[in-house]
């Protein structure tokens, strides 16, 4: 990997296009894969992605796009995936080319649920992609800060920590700083379950707790988040870090996250059925809980929080239960 | 100290008169000094606290106003501190009785800045309170909730931990759940030094920086405070407790802070002493920060945010020339 690799990003979202923004800085050129070509001949024709961060312009001459997934893992050295981590699974299983050879970035922030595994190892033990080709971009990033250029910071986790330097660098910009990791398992689990952290953030906030209430719950949070991943994947690494700590924050107390969203209209007494309906999209806390849950089985981890979102989502438990229950367990 | 001892507070701000109300759901009789006479009066025909949390009913008949600060003193067995840091070493210096052989808690918040010493050391040497009768009160608390009766959580910081558990039985009501901890110094500094960070992260505010900022500037803030009380004082403690880090989630992430409000005036270019006269009273942590800095001198721990707030009150320079330079020691 050098500074004449091609990067082709797959996934058209929020996230994706802040990662395009950012990238382009940086990379002469870019492949960019959309699954509706309706939406790259509107692109083309107003230098914008029609549907997300909107304001962003592109040099479109730049931009090679492409409809075939195929075509464009063939033509890039690094992939970056950037879809929902609901169609992650169908989408790689139209994957005919081998991913194995490439660098895959995961910007995914979610589990493959139909296996309950993070999107590191789906790559590495489904795809055959090396441990050390795998990199995973995480936050605290809200995508619409980036539209804005305000001043944000990544971390890149990778085994190789020279790729995942190397990856970075793609990504630096004046308003984007990163840093490099190699807890790609940690980094992955910490990002998916802030986003379940969140949920129950939502609900309390639904329910009419205060910042009082907030702040334990979300001391809490980072500590179940440490509890767990130092259990799954018991290595050194720094839980207040802007990766893992900076990230739950940026979710936790952001009026914009769709996770948080989702738990305040469960919070105010809403369903689950009809507070998916409301959003139009679904919260990937959504399917993490249900994941992580399945996973901590064979773990055990004290996970007070995850348990009370599990039983208010799929054990459809009344949320002012769960989290009377809940708040005996914080201190 | 058990149920029969008799409690008085000093102070009549929002959080003399927030714990006022706890401990009115726990003690028969409650005695309580104000400097003014005329509040009592007045407290005394509403009922009410006529400049704070005015909104708080107290049945008058169960309080022993006092306007001698000896008086109250000598009919008190537990001593509750609750006054602006600026304030604390006129009052006590009035002070003819001894304060040993009374139970002392602390609610400052701050450091006896002429001293350069947090309450808790100031009590100990300099009013001979052994250190077995110190006990300090910590947050995530704004006094606002606790008027409003949303669920809060408090830590009583005792090295006597029987001590502390009686003490915050007293405070404990259906939404005041107490935690017990025996950490006196770090949850003291902890508490001063969330007030600095509060005022950086509202100067960022101020200057335009986003959440995704936020979220990097408060989780180097913990890492801030944990090197800072790690070295003066080595105990084993996790910051990650609402004690530490729920106390400068609170404060760092809301609007109703008055160091993260002072900051934020700075940020957007006012002069230290114009933001002061707007809010018709000091931060705490405009104190706080150059008796840090002073602290700090002995101990060397690197404190890049702490620096920062420091050079922008006390040294005049530009927030745009200091954050910048923050920036680059963030990640």
């Amino acid at each position: 990997m050098d500074e004449t690799s091609r990067v082709g990003i797959i996934g058209s979202g929020s996230w994706a296009t802040a990662i395009a923004k950012m990238l382009m800085n940086n990379v002469y050129e870019l492949n960019w894969y959309f699954r509706n070509p309706k939406h790259i001949k509107k692109f083309r024709k107003d230098g914008r992605n029609p549907n997300y961060l909107t304001s962003v312009d592109f040099d479109v001459n730049n931009i090679h796009f492409y409809t075939d997934i195929n075509h464009i893992v063939e033509d890039s050295d690094i992939i970056i995936l950037a879809i929902p981590s609901a169609f992650l699974k169908k989408t790689l299983n139209e994957l005919t080319v081998p991913l194995k050879g490439k660098f895959v970035a995961s910007a995914v922030k979610g589990l493959v649920a139909e296996d309950n595994m993070i999107v590191g190892t789906y790559l590495n033990e489904i795809c055959d992609v090396p441990l050390d080709n795998i990199g995973i971009i995480t936050g605290p990033c809200h995508a619409e800060e980036v539209a804005l250029e305000r001043l944000s910071y990544l971390t890149i986790a990778c085994l190789d920590v020279k790729k995942g330097r190397t990856f970075a660098s793609f990504l630096d910009c004046s308003y984007i700083k990163t840093s490099v990791s190699d807890d790609i398992y940690g980094t992955e689990y910490s990002a998916v379950l802030k986003n379940i952290i969140a949920i129950a953030s939502g609900i309390c906030h639904g329910m009419g707790y205060g910042d009082n209430f907030q702040a334990v719950l979300i001391s809490n949070g980072i500590q179940e988040i440490k509890r767990f991943v130092d259990t799954v994947h018991p290595i050194t690494r720094d839980i207040k870090s802007s990766a893992y700590l900076g990230d739950l924050l940026v979710t936790g107390y952001s009026q914009f996250s769709r996770n948080r969203m989702f738990g305040t209209m469960l919070g105010k007494g809403y369903s689950v059925k009809y507070a998916q309906m409301e959003m139009l999209m679904i919260a990937e806390g959504y399917y993490a809980v249900k994941s992580i849950k399945e996973i901590n089985e064979k773990y055990k981890v004290n996970m007070p929080i995850t348990d009370a979102v599990y039983n208010i989502i799929y054990e459809r438990i009344s949320p002012s239960i769960e989290i009377r229950l809940l708040t005996e367990n914080l201190r």
